[in-house]
């Protein structure tokens, strides 16, 4: 007994999910509906409401967008808070079936985005999907319920097979991240990398992202591994821990200390670090680490300024070389 | 100075295997030998004693399983506890030459299972494995001895190949877990799913397991990597705990909390979760996330009823349409 | 404004390497200059200085040394503590460009020894690379600086690729050892197996490394991925636990145990056992789990003695088939 919304035209779909877009949130005033499962496919109040849209990029590439015509790929990051509930209005307006199905949170088989669930978007049409992002909690029996804050992502699960392959391989994915009730916050919008077949973001050097920050800001990274292959990240100069967040608890913290990780199809993970930390400014190499990867071009540059935003002439130089790198020219 | 069992007699054997099978015990009364090394070949009073009977399965399959005829791929998972000893006969009834070797228990060089430590057996023949489950301890020097507490596995270490890729590939691998004292019990028997190669279990859809539980129930699944490939498991609406349990210790663990995690050959990991937690009743895919492997058929349903064991609408009709899709249909 | 040292002529190189090697020290009296970024290109005193000489070795692989003529592969093992800095003189004695790239450590741009920051060594040159190991520390805003102790390494970036595809792919790699203030030490040198391609430290059996330890003593392994290949490492009847140290921190410790891990390009771990615990003297095989790989040969022994030093006759036989398997014969 669970609600279904229906979006029966184009032009509804179109004005109530931008509407969302500019104001961030939409009021429902839904029915918490007497449900097989525990939860309504709409968020109680207070929720936060946002719409996708999918769409053609040109160059064999489709993204998610927060309005049309700005799709991305990766597609928009998106944030939740554990214990808050997200409603994503999708809108397809491509010309092929897709979906968005999310890693990490809670939803009802209605918001699974597989065919298996009935959960994809015909071109044209729209679909409200509804994820709940737990608290950790102990329950009765004294276990813990672990929460879901993580460095997550969402992709379709629809186009081509009913696993996504063919959107996935376009560009169809982006982050999730949930926050736990204080966990340090960035100073800029995370850097989202996804290894996809061999390719950042479906790109290739000199195409790879050239994030610019200051040293001393605080930077966070999101990986996330998609498509066929086994990928490692690496990144120089700089170091993290290899857990939840990528922070150490404390100085006596037994974690792994690590600067290159296995990614697989649909793992992620995300850390913070202290930009050029112990090391300065520079024009510091990411990379695919196995090599017949990185040597194709699954690499890129986190160039980190002065603490005032100066390149300095090194880095200035070492972002000449890596263009040259790339122009045709021996290595 | 080692004891060593000699089973010259087939007919002696199967007797002795099959009354272990039935009392699920033998006494023994072996001397503890002057050894070079510090364990006999047979366990100390009290002791867990079983047999497992290796067997061709027809179509290409050879299982391991606790009774004659009925091998089963994988075969019985193996369950200890910390601070027990295990002795496994193992009967050999194909026609080609097999072990047993065991992962994360201890054993002296004879039931190591491996061609080098002439721990195989011949068509006909029988042999005792002897494995050992450390507890966690304080050595003299300070440091931890971990213990063995695990999702462990077992398989065959010499059909084929010295490493036993042939028998490995036919289905002879199971799971073995060694609990540590207080570990929370699942509520049904583990799930068990072996990623050998482009299947589960040496299954693809729709033969892969669908196992059916019901909302809130603490369900526990043990993860195996084989053969040749890696992979990553991938469970649709459900989380865990990247650490040894799956589950959090306090509600501010800072362990990563997952839904999908990278599985090399003789990986293995576990995990228990209370069933359609957060997300009610449904029909959840697992399956492994590299693309061309899910999309040959490296797929499952966790099936979650109602908390009365009843399945809904909704799922049944989810499960409809996963076995459409894989009758030949357009998926 | 960095401090750069130039070697002009070859004759200075080798002698003051050489003393270096020697010494096992340099005393240096650098300006600490008043850079873009917060470190210079020497260390302070008190500093640790080594060379290393980088040179063809017939076979088509290329090895680093402490000494001309005494190069090896993998390279040597370089280990620091926390808090310290150490400047490593890479002499250039083969005939290609090359480097030293190291993983974990702190380095400004100059000592990155990629193509990109301008850190290659042409061959006949010399270049000193300045790396500091920052020890966990509590920054101002109250998160917490991780440090950098773990089990890393160092490898050329610079030969055939940017990326030193060549070099790697001839053996220009080695491990980096970081520890921590009380961290244990073992009782013998580091076993370190470089899992390049399909090879443990460019050889397949029987020339793996075949190290002899008595039972009892405590062994530090280092293992380390390169190449194009994701692997699984696993030992025989040993187990150890899945963090920084590979040691339980208590004997409540909820990390995972293990004795199989993926190893990914540039992935590193390391871990101590105490040999033979619970299984005595022995023949223990390691190997990639990769079953394709291991029938390759990837795979070695891990030799346990008595406590007083002899191979016990199970363990001599052992060795014996070992060599037998890899002797053309029948495995």
């Amino acid at each position: 007994m669970i609600t279904r919304s229906r979006f029966p035209r184009r032009a509804i779909i179109v004005v109530s999910a931008l509407l969302a877009a500019v104001t961030g949130s939409v009021t429902t005033h839904a029915q918490v509906p007497q449900a097989d499962g525990p939860r309504p496919e709409v968020c109680d109040d207070p929720t936060n409401s946002l719409s996708l849209f999918a769409e053609n990029m040109g160059g064999g590439r489709i993204g998610y967008g927060r309005v049309p015509g700005k799709a991305s790929v990766p597609g928009p990051t998106l944030t939740m808070n554990e214990g808050e509930c997200l409603q994503v209005t999708l809108v397809n307006d491509s010309d092929k079936r897709l979906s968005m199905h999310a890693h990490g949170v809670a939803y009802t088989p209605s918001s699974d985005g597989t065919p298996t669930n009935a959960g994809c978007v015909a071109p044209g049409r729209a679909k409200t999907y509804v994820f709940e992002a737990p608290a950790p909690s102990t329950r009765p029996d004294g276990t813990v319920d672990p929460g879901s804050a993580g460095y997550w992502h969402y992709h379709d699960h629809c186009m081509g097979t009913t696993h996504g392959t063919g959107g996935i391989r376009k560009g169809l994915y982006g982050a999730l991240i949930v926050r736990r009730a204080g966990d340090p916050l960035p100073d800029r919008k995370p850097i989202v990398l996804v290894m996809n077949n061999i390719s950042f973001n479906n790109k290739t050097a000199p195409h790879t992202p050239l994030p610019q920050v200051n040293q001393g800001e605080r930077i966070e990274f999101v990986v996330i591994g998609h498509g066929e292959l086994m990928h490692t990240f690496h990144l120089h100069a700089h170091r993290w821990v290899d857990n939840r967040t990528g922070l150490a608890a404390t100085v006596r913290d037994t974690d792994r200390i690590i600067d290159n990780r296995t990614v697989g199809p649909a793992d992620s993970f995300g850390f913070q670090i202290i930009a050029g930390e112990h090391v300065g400014p520079g024009a510091w190499m990411y990379h695919c680490h196995v090599q017949g990867h990185s040597d194709l071009g699954m690499e890129g540059l986190f160039i980190v300024r002065t603490p005032g935003g100066e390149l300095t002439r090194e880095t200035k130089a070492a972002i000449r070389r890596y263009k040259n790198q790339h122009e045709g020219g021996h290595p």
